[in-house]
C-alpha cells in the first residue's frame, strides 16, 4: 500500500545555503534512502554551541521506511552527525572501507559501538531495495575512496555526485570513473544532484600532482626540520609528503591526535604507502639531525588547541620549531579562520622559521578538492540530466551552478534551487516543488542535543556583551518590609573597583522602587521585579551605556 | 635642562603587530610629537568591547612636553582614538583640511567641541618647535589629502610616510610629491618610518583609474538601478562613481549616515566635484525611472546595521533593490568580515540582483590604497634612510618589509622591528633599542574607557558559553537552619523545559552541602559557597558537559 501520492521525492535536510551538515534524502514510494549525515561548526554568534547537526524530525517520524544511510565520503560535513543520528535511529550505514574507518573512529569516540550495522561497499557494489537498485561510481576528491551514487528507480535514474573534482593525474591513483559516468549519462539521468562549492571559480581545478612537485622542491631546498600542516584526512597529500620525505631521506613524525588516528586507518586499510620504519615517534625527533626529519601536523585551520598552534607558541611537548626550520601550510584557510591562521604565521616568523603560506595558486602547496566551473560543466555534460538540483553550497554558488547547467544544455526551468526541507516531487516524469518537510539546525552543546535554542542563545549574547547584575532582597511576609538587602552581585559588567558608587545608587533605587510599590499597595512580585529591572536598567544605561542582564530575586519570609 | 639622556627617540603606542590604532611618537630631547591617534575594532573574543584605543600612560605622564598631535590622514585607524585622547589631553591637532573635516565630525559626535585646538596644514606648511622643524609631503592613498611627515632635528631627519601607494594616474589628481621625496632623500634621511600593510604582496599597486574604467563599463551595461557600496572616505572612488553616473545620465542618491556626512564634508571643502542638482534624496529614488538612478551606500564590509545590509534584507526605508538591479561591491572585505559580506551577496542574489563582487583583481572594482612591494621599495629607494623602522602591520608584514629594505640597500642590522612601546634611541648617529614605555590596549565599552579588563572579559566568556546558575538560600542567624530556598535561576544554560529534574537535584545537593557543613561546624560562608560551587559544578558537568557560572548567594537573617 502506498502511503504517499508522490512517486519519487528528493530533498535536503542540510547542505543547502550553507557549507556543512550535508544530508540528502531520495525517497521512492515508501523507501527512504539517506545520503550523508554531516555536522557543521558554528560561527561566533552561536555562543557556546559545539556542533550543528541536521534536524531529523522527518526521519524519526518515518523511520520504518528508511532503508539505508549511504555515506559518500569521510569528511566531517558528511559524517559529523552520525553519532547523534545513531542515538536516535538504528539504520544500517553503507560506505567504502576508508570512509567506514573514519566513521568507526567517531563511533568509538562516542562509545556507541555495539549494534550499529556498518556495511562496506565499493564502486562496484550493487544494492537492491524493492524496486530501487543502487550503484556507484568513483570520484576524485581530497580524501580517499569517494563515491557518487546512482538510484535506479522505475521513475528514472537519480544521480548524486558526492563531492568531486576531475583530476586526470591524481595522487595515489584516485581516478574518477569517467567512462562509467559517460555510460550512466547514456542510460539516461532523470535528476542530477551535484555539489556546488566552487561554482563561482572559473576554469578547471588544478591537479593534486601540482602539490607533489612543489612539495619536492621545498624538501630539496630546506635545511632544518620541515613541518607540514594539512588536513589529516587528505591522505593523498600525506602520501605526497611521504614521497618527498623518502626522496630526501627524512623520517616522518606525526603530531596531533587526528593525524595519528587517520594515518593509522589509512595505512591499515591500504590507502597510504609508508616504508617500514619511516614513521618515528614525536620524542625521537630531537634525537635525529634536523635535516633528517619531517613532521606532519594538524592545525592548518589555526585551531588553537591543535599541534601547529601549540608548536608556534612553543608549547608542544617533545618537539620545537627552531630558527631556519621550514613550515609549510598545505591547506587554505576556510572562510572565518583567516585571523587564527594569520596569528600562527606571525608567531612562526617570530621564531625565525621559513614559512610557506598563502593561497594554493601562489605557493602550489594546496589545490581544492572541489571542482571549479569546468569540472562542474563536465559532470553536467557527462550526465545530461533532465532535471538538475544543485546542492552543497550557499545560495550564490547554487545560482552560479544553475547558470553553468543552462550553459551546457539543461533546460531553463528544469533546475530546482531548493532550501533545506523543500521537496522536489517527480510523478510521470514531471518534477515540481510545492511542499516542504521540517528542516533546520539542531545545536549540540556538551552532551545536550537540541536543548539550547533561541532563548538560551539570546541570554548568552546579552551576558556576553554586558554581563549581569543579581539583586537579592528579603521581604517579610507580614508587613512586607525589607528585612535584608538589597545585595548586589555583578559579573562581566565592570571592574569591582569602578562600581562602588554605581552599586550604591542601584541599592538606593531598588529600595525606593520597593517602597513606592508598597505605598501604592502593589503586591504582585512580578510587577515589582519588572519595575526594579526598568529603573535599574535605565540608570545603568545612562551611566555606562551598557545593558547588563538584571536579575531581581525577592525572597519572602 | 635636559631631563633625558636620549637625544632622539622613536616609538609606537599602537600599530605594530596589528592593523589598527596607529599612534607613533617622535621625541627630540624634551619635545614630544605624536603622529596619529587611531582606533581598532575588536575581534569576537573581546566580548562586548566597542573599540580599542592605545594606552597613553606615557603621554599622560609627560603631557607638558607634548607639542603637537599630527594626523597623516582621516582613516579610523588613524583618527578613531582622538575623542578619547582629547578627554585626557588638551593638545593642538595639526592636519589637512579634509582630515580635520573628518576629525570635526568625530568631535561633534562625542559632543566635545569647545576648546580643542585644530590647526589646518597642507603639504607646504612648515612648523617649528624649538630646534625641530617639521615639513610635509603629499602621498597617494585611498582617502584625500594625505601627508607624509619630515622631522628635521639636529640629530638628523626622521621621515614618517603615513599610509601610501604610488599612483601615477590617481583619480582626482591626488598625486604623490615624488620630486619632493627625492629631494628629502638627497638631503639625507636618518630614520625612515614606513607603513607595511601590503609588504607581502608582489608588484606595484594598480592605479585607482583602473576602477574608473570598470565602473564606466558597468554603468553602460546596467539596465535597472545601480547600487555601489564603498568606503565613504574613499572620496576619489566616489568621484569616479559621480563621473560614471554623469556619463550615463543617472542621478545619485546617498544612503547611510557616514556616506552622507563624508560626501558633504568632501563637497564643502572642495575635494569632490558634483554637478548642481545631481544628488537626490533617498525618497526621490522611486520617483525616477530605474535606469536614471545610481545609489552610493555604506556597508561594504557587511556591517549588519549599514545601508547595504538593510537593502539586502529588504528593510531600508524609501529604497529597495529589485530583480535586474545591479549591485557593485567596490571594496575588499577586511580579514574577519568575509562571512558577513558573503551573507549579503547571497541575499542580493536571492532578490535577483546582478552582483559584481569578488577580489579587485577579478572585478576591477577595487584597488588597494596601500603600496605593494614595488611601491615600498620605491619609497625606500627615494629616501635612502640610514635606519629603517617598518610600522603599520602584523609581524610577518614587518618581516617582509625588512627584507625589501635590505634588497634596496638598507644595511643589515639597521632595520628595527619593534613592538608597541619599544623605544629606538638615537645618540650621535647610533640607533639602539634597549628600553620600553608602557603600551597596550585600552578597551572602550559603552561610556567606560579602561574599566573592562581581563577578569570582566573572562567572566563574559564563561557566561557566553555556558550561561549561569544563581542559587539563593536564606539561613537563620541563630540556629543556622535553612529558612528559605534553595531557589535557583538559570540564564543561558539550558531550556527551562529540560531543566526540571536537573535543578531538583541541584537543590538537593545544595541542601546536603549546607547541612554537611553545619554538622562539621564549618561557619565561614566563603567555604560553604566554595563547596556549593564545587558539588553543583561537578554534578552539572557530568550531566551536561557544560560549566555554567555558579553564583551561590547566602542570606543570613
Amino acid at each position: 500500500m502506498k502511503t504517499t501520492e508522490n512517486t519519487l521525492s528528493i530533498f535536503a535536510l542540510g547542505g543547502i545555503n550553507e557549507i556543512g551538515k550535508n544530508m540528502y534524502v531520495v525517497q521512492y514510494e515508501d523507501d527512504i534512502f539517506i545520503i550523508d549525515c554531516g555536522g557543521k561548526f558554528p560561527d561566533e554568534s552561536l555562543l557556546g554551541i559545539d556542533l550543528i547537526i541536521p534536524d531529523i524530525t522527518y526521519l524519526e517520524e518515518n523511520q520504518e521506511k528508511i532503508k539505508a544511510l549511504i555515506v559518500t565520503h569521510g569528511h566531517e560535513d558528511h559524517i559529523g552527525g552520525i553519532p547523534y543520528f545513531l542515538r536516535k535511529l538504528n539504520i544500517p550505514i553503507y560506505a567504502t572501507r576508508f570512509t567506514l574507518g573514519l566513521i568507526e573512529l567517531k563511533i568509538d569516540e562516542h562509545r556507541l559501538k555495539g549494534d550499529s550495522k556498518l556495511i562496506t561497499i565499493d564502486s562496484d557494489s550493487k544494492l537492491e531495495f524493492g524496486e530501487v537498485q543502487i550503484s556507484f561510481f568513483k570520484v576524485s576528491h581530497s580524501i580517499p575512496d569517494c563515491l557518487g551514487i546512482v538510484f535506479h528507480t522505475p521513475e528514472g535514474n537519480v544521480v548524486h555526485t558526492g563531492d568531486f573534482k576531475f583530476d586526470l593525474t591524481p595522487a595515489n591513483n584516485q581516478y574518477s570513473d569517467i567512462h562509467k559516468m559517460a555510460e550512466i549519462g547514456q542510460q539516461g539521468v532523470l535528476v542530477l544532484i551535484s555539489e556546488s562549492t566552487n561554482a563561482e571559480r572559473k576554469g578547471l581545478t588544478p591537479s593534486e600532482q601540482m602539490v607533489g612537485s612543489h612539495m619536492d622542491e621545498a624538501f630539496i631546498k630546506a635545511r632544518g626540520k620541515i613541518f607540514i600542516s594539512t588536513f589529516a584526512s587528505n591522505v593523498n597529500r600525506v602520501q605526497q609528503v611521504v614521497e618527498s620525505a623518502m626522496k630526501t631521506n627524512r623520517k616522518l613524525a606525526l603530531l596531533g591526535r587526528s593525524m595519528v588516528n587517520v594515518v593509522n586507518v589509512a595505512i591499515e586499510r591500504g590507502y597510504l604507502n609508508v616504508p617500514e620504519g619511516m614513521i618515528i615517534d614525536a620524542n625521537e625527533v630531537d634525537q635525529l639531525p634536523s635535516e633528517k626529519v619531517a613532521i606532519l601536523c594538524t592545525g592548518s585551520q589555526g585551531e588553537p588547541m591543535a599541534a601547529l598552534s601549540r608548536l608556534a607558541n612553543g608549547n608542544f611537548r617533545d618537539v620545537a620549531i627552531y630558527p631556519g626550520d621550514t613550515v609549510i601550510l598545505a591547506a587554505s584557510p576556510i572562510p572565518g579562520n583567516e585571523k587564527d591562521v594569520s596569528r600562527i604565521i606571525d608567531n612562526l616568523f617570530q621564531i625565525g622559521a621559513k614559512v610557506i603560506y598563502g593561497s594554493g595558486s601562489t605557493t602550489g602547496m594546496h589545490v581544492s578538492g572541489h571542482g571549479y566551473q569546468e569540472d562542474l560543466k563536465l559532470m553536467l555534460t557527462l550526465m545530461k540530466p533532465t532535471y538538475f538540483i544543485p546542492i552543497h553550497g550557499e545560495f550564490r554558488m547554487l545560482h552560479h551552478h544553475r547558470m553553468l547547467a543552462e550553459s551546457v544544455g539543461v533546460e531553463k526551468g528544469n533546475t530546482f534551487i531548493i532550501k533545506n526541507g523543500d521537496v522536489v516531487d517527480i510523478n510521470n516524469g514531471i518534477a515540481r516543488q510545492t511542499r516542504s518537510v521540517p528542516a533546520g539546525d539542531t545545536y549540540v552543546d556538551g552532551i545536550g542535543v537540541g536543548d539550547v535554542g533561541d532563548i538560551v542563545l539570546r541570554d548568552r549574547k546579552q551576558l556576553s556583551e554586558d554581563g549581569m547584575l543579581v539583586i537579592v532582597i528579603t521581604i517579610s511576609k507580614g508587613d512586607r518590609k525589607i528585612i535584608s538587602g538589597p545585595d548586589t552581585i555583578t559579573r562581566g559588567f565592570v571592574y569591582a573597583r569602578d562600581s562602588d558608587e554605581l552599586l550604591k545608587e542601584v541599592n538606593r533605587l531598588v529600595k525606593k522602587t520597593v517602597n513606592d510599590m508598597q505605598t501604592e499597595n502593589i503586591r504582585q512580585w512580578n510587577v515589582i521585579k519588572q519595575n526594579i529591572k526598568k529603573s535599574v536598567g535605565q540608570y545603568l544605561f545612562t551611566q555606562t551605556k551598557r545593558k547588563p542582564m538584571i536579575l531581581p530575586i525577592i525572597i519572602e519570609i
